[in-house]
C-alpha cells in the first residue's frame, strides 16, 4: 500500500496550492485564441511570426458537436498559453461566418488547422494534441537547416534512422548553393530534416564533396547522391518529392494523416512492432531487411507503427482491425473502408523471416492476398458492431509450405 | 510550397467527413463520466474492476476556474472513450458536497486522481493528460509480472536502462516464493517493473540462483541482489522501498509529481539533456558516469529531465529557471519556491568531464553551491515578472581553476 501513504502533488495543470514548485504549469484559463474576421485579418496577422489558424465547421447547438469544438478550442488555448512569449499567434476561422476569408486563404477542408509563415501556407497533418502541436511549431520557428560542426554531431546525425534526413556541404553561409539549400528546406519544415555542414573533416567523415546533397531514406545505411550539383532550390525540391515515400516509414503524430493519405492503390502495407518489446524489436529488424533488399522497388511502401506512439489510437487499431497489437502484425489495410487482411503469425516466438515476408509482400502487390478476398467470413462480423474487440484468429490464405525456416 | 498542394486529412477526433480510414478516432463526445455521490457509490464500484475517481474542488462561477475543470474533463472522457471495452469507471468526487464520501475513501488532496483496484487505492502523480492516463491505466490491468522465457526477451529486458527493474527465478507459477514476488509486485504496478523466469536456461545468462531475486537500479550494468532468499512479500516490499531512490533518475511523466516530491531536503539536483541532441547524448552520458562512481551515495539523486518528454513545460522551465534549454543544463532546484541555481556550462563543445561535474556535486552536497547565494543578484528581477524569459547568463561561483579539462 505504499502508494497511499506518500504526500503526493498531482495538481498539475489545475492548481497552484501544492506545496512544490519548479514542475507545476498550471492551464490557466486565459482566453488567447480569437476568431479571426475580414476586419481584424490584417490586424491580427502582422501582429506575428507565425499565426495558427483553425478552420472549423459552424458550431451548432448540438451538445456532441460542442464537446467536439470544446476539446479543441481547448488544445489550441492550452498551446497559445505554452507558446505564449514566442510571437505566435492562435486564431478561429469559422467556415460559415467568415466564408469569404477562407477562400481568400485557400482554406478547403473544415477541421484542418494552418498556419501562415510568411507568404507560406502549412497544413499541420498530425494527431491534434498539445504536446504534438507545441513541437511541430517550435520546429517551425527554427532555423530550417540544422549545421554540423563537430564529430559528435555527426554521431548524432547517423543516430536519426527513421526518418528522411538530407545533408549538403558548402563553402560558408553565404555560398549561392547553400541559400539554394536552405530556401529548398523551408518547403519541407518541419516534417523533413535537412542538415549542412561547412566543416572539410565532417564533409570527409561523410564522403561529402564540395556542393553535393546526400539524401538518406529511413534506414538505409548508404545515401543517394542526388546527381549533378551544383542543384539549384528547384532541383533539390524536385528531388525531394520524388523520393520522399520511402520503402519503409515510421507512422509520426507530427504528420500522420499525410502519411496516411500517401497510399498506393488505395492501401497501406501496415506493420505493427513495438520497440520496447523484444518481437516487436526483432520484427522491425526482418522489416528493416526486407526494406533494403527491396529498396529500388517503387511500389513498395511499408508504414510501421509503433503503437507506444499512439496510446490513443491502440484500442480501436484492435477493433477497427480486428487483431491483438500485444504481438507483431503486419498486413494490408484499405484506406477507402479501413477493411485489412493480416498476416498470419501463429507464435510470436516464431516470427517470419525475411523471405517469408518478402514472399508475403510479393503477394500483397500482386493481389494475391487483398483486402477482398476473405470479406464472405466477416459478412457476419459486420452488423456485429460490439465489444468482441479481440478477434485475432482471422487468417489469410498464405501457403507457408515452400519457404525455409531459418532462424536468422 | 508543396504542402498547400497536397490533399490532407487532418480531421483528426473530430469528423468523419475524411475520405481515409483506419487512423481516425474521432472523439464521440457522448458523456462517460459521472458524478459519483454516496448513493450510487457501491453500484458503481460493483461495475467495474478498475474505478478511476477524480477528486475536484468545487467548481465555482468563476470562468478561469470553469475553464480549468473543462480540461480536466475533457481529459477524462477521453480517455473514458478510448478505453470503453475495458470495464474501467470514470468517475468526479466533488470534494465540497461529497466530503463524507471523500472522507471514507481517504481522500485527502484535491485535483487529485485516484484508482481503486480490488483493495488498493493508486495514486496516479502523472501528467494530467490523456496519452499518459491511457497509458497509465492499461499498465494497470496487465499482469504485474512479466514473465521472460527466451534470448531475445532477455535482451529487450537488458536494454531497459532508464528506470528499476526486478528479476526473480523460480521453480513455476505455482512457487509460494513466486506468488510472494507477484504479491510484492502490485504495490508497484504500474510504476516499477517486476520480470520473473521459470527457465533454467535464462537464469544462468542473468545469473540468477534459484528463489534470487535481482534489483537493477537505473543506469547501473549491476544488479544488487537482494540479500537473504527466499523471500517473503513483506520483504521485497522493504528492500525496494529502500532502494528505489536511484543516483540518477529519469522524469518520467507517468510519475513526475512522485519524483519531484521525492526530493532531499527541499532541493534536487535537475539535469537537463535531449538525448536526440549531440550534446545532449553526450551529457547524459557523463552523467551515467558520474551515477555508476557515486552509485553508494545515499544523499546523491540526480534526476534527468529529457526536454522531449515534456514538450509544454519546456518554455516554462526556461523562463522559471532563467536557463536555455536548447543546450545541457546542471543545476539545483529549490522544489519549495523553484529558486534554482546553475552549473556555467559556457559552451557546449567543451560540456564538464565526469572529474568537474563531480566537483560540483559535491559542492552542492557540501552546501558550498546552493540557491540562496545569488539571491542578491537577482533581486531587481524579482519584481519584473515579464517576457524576458531567455535570460541565460546567471552563472555560479564555481571555481573552475583546478580541475583538468580531459576530453575523454
Amino acid at each position: 500500500m505504499k502508494r497511499t501513504h506518500l504526500l503526493v502533488l498531482g495538481v498539475y495543470l489545475l492548481s497552484s496550492c501544492g506545496a512544490e514548485e519548479g514542475l507545476n504549469f498550471p492551464y490557466d484559463g486565459k482566453d488567447r485564441v480569437v476568431s479571426l474576421t475580414e476586419k481584424n485579418f490584417k490586424q491580427v496577422l502582422k501582429k506575428y511570426d507565425l499565426l495558427c489558424l483553425y478552420y472549423h465547421e459552424p458550431v451548432t447547438s448540438d451538445k456532441v458537436s460542442q464537446k467536439q469544438f470544446q476539446l479543441k478550442e481547448i488544445v489550441l488555448e492550452l498551446v497559445a498559453q505554452v507558446l505564449e512569449h514566442k510571437d505566435i499567434g492562435f486564431v478561429m476561422v469559422d467556415a460559415k461566418k467568415e466564408a469569404k476569408l477562407a477562400k481568400k486563404l485557400g482554406f478547403n477542408e473544415e477541421g484542418s488547422l494552418y498556419i501562415l509563415k510568411g507568404d507560406r501556407t502549412i497544413e499541420f497533418d498530425g494527431e491534434f494534441a498539445a504536446d504534438v502541436l507545441v513541437e511541430f511549431l517550435l520546429d517551425l520557428i527554427e532555423d530550417p537547416v540544422e549545421i554540423i560542426n563537430s564529430k559528435l554531431e555527426v554521431q548524432a546525425f547517423e543516430r536519426i534512422e527513421d526518418h528522411i534526413k538530407l545533408i549538403g556541404f558548402f563553402k560558408s553561409e553565404d555560398s549561392e548553393y547553400y541559400k539554394a539549400f536552405e530556401e529548398a528546406a523551408e518547403h519541407f519544415q518541419p516534417y523533413i530534416k535537412f542538415f549542412a555542414t561547412f566543416d572539410k573533416g565532417v564533409a570527409k567523415k561523410l564522403s561529402l564533396k564540395m556542393n553535393e546533397v546526400d539524401f538518406y531514406e529511413p534506414f538505409m545505411e548508404e545515401p543517394i547522391v542526388i546527381p549533378d550539383k551544383p542543384y539549384t532550390e528547384e532541383e533539390i525540391v524536385e528531388f525531394v518529392k520524388e523520393h520522399q515515400r520511402p520503402t519503409l516509414r515510421r507512422l509520426r503524430p507530427e504528420d500522420m494523416f499525410e502519411t496516411w493519405e500517401d497510399n498506393l492503390n488505395g492501401i497501406h502495407i501496415v506493420a505493427f512492432a513495438e520497440r520496447s518489446d523484444p518481437d516487436g524489436y526483432e520484427f522491425l529488424e526482418i522489416l528493416k531487411q526486407v526494406a533494403r533488399d527491396n529498396t529500388d522497388n517503387p511500389d513498395l511502401s511499408i508504414v510501421w507503427i509503433d503503437p507506444d506512439d499512439f496510446p490513443l489510437l491502440v484500442a480501436y487499431w484492435e477493433k477497427t482491425f480486428k487483431i491483438d497489437l500485444f504481438k507483431p502484425q503486419i498486413g494490408v489495410v484499405n484506406v477507402t473502408d479501413a477493411d485489412s487482411i493480416w498476416m498470419d503469425i501463429p507464435d510470436d516466438d516464431d516470427l517470419p523471416t525475411a523471405e517469408e515476408l518478402e514472399d508475403w509482400v510479393e503477394d500483397v502487390l500482386s493481389g494475391k492476398i487483398n483486402t477482398e478476398d476473405d470479406d464472405d467470413d466477416e459478412e457476419e462480423e459486420d452488423d456485429d458492431d460490439d465489444d468482441d474487440d479481440e478477434d485475432d484468429n482471422n487468417s489469410d490464405d498464405e501457403d507457408n509450405g515452400d519457404s525455409d525456416d531459418d532462424d536468422e
